[in-house]
């Protein structure tokens, strides 16, 4: 941990200043643990919203059978507790932009993560509903299945 | 792909040939997404049978609410739709030890990988019933859990 990162202020310093106290490696251990999971559980909903987009845009031509599939594992993944993905200390600032993008904001008090976290759940669950009804119906559903990844991503997620 | 890799015979070499013959790049992308898909539910497993294993050990301290939510994410993860997970041509010898591990008996006529997964399912779920009711409860399910990774790992997983 660079001495330099002990001057951001608020909850970030006192979380990288736990971080480093520890220094036995452990904390550090399940805090990439923890980012190494949130960021596999990314990648499983970008590969299921994938195939939705692909088939929404018309790069993929729609079957009823695997889209139902993409968004019902995308419900299901939407719905995973996350408690454990988000420690204290796991944010950009802390781990560097190399290992996380996830902004210091997301654990500060103001932060609407949570709120946010939820609209994907609502949207994927409308999307589970949807997507086996045929395209019109899937093409209904994916903007705010979009809108709620954006609306996190917009607020949360450092610019590359 | 290395011409010396068509020798391997059967269901792994067509896959292969056809893998080759594409050539445009589009299908290797979507094997490797998939394979990168399949490895981040792998990650998910583990860092959810990680803590009830942690518990189980003695290690972690058995905490009732944390042992159910990682029991019901294990549950969940294992009922996915994994059908655009295993694509022919994404096994180790077509892909590289370095991409993947997953043999090409998993996509041979005589495989078991499905009925494997399937005890995954099983033990998945008797955990989720168990995991919130004591710790000596969490211990008698997850023999099966750690035994139907291993059944399937023993025989579909290249050794390191």
């Amino acid at each position: 941990m660079k001495s330099g990162m002990l001057g951001i202020g608020g909850i970030v310093t006192a979380a990288v200043i736990a971080t480093s106290a520890l220094g036995d490696g452990h904390e550090n251990k399940a805090i990439q643990a923890a980012v190494k999971a949130r960021q596999s559980q990314m990648i499983l909903y970008s590969f299921n919203l994938g195939l939705l987009g692909g088939m929404a845009k018309g790069d993929i031509e729609y079957d009823a059978t695997a889209a139902s599939a993409a968004a019902s594992n995308l419900a299901a993944l939407s719905q995973l507790d996350q408690s454990r993905l988000w420690p204290q200390g796991s944010d950009t600032e802390a781990l560097g932009a190399d290992k996380t993008r996830a902004l210091p904001a997301i654990w500060q008090a103001d932060s609407t993560a949570g709120e946010k976290g939820m609209a994907l759940v609502t949207a994927a669950i409308a999307m589970e509903g949807a997507a086996g009804g045929g395209l019109e119906a899937l093409r209904g559903a994916i903007g705010e299945v979009g809108k709620s990844c954006g609306g996190c991503h917009d607020d949360y997620r450092q610019t590359e």
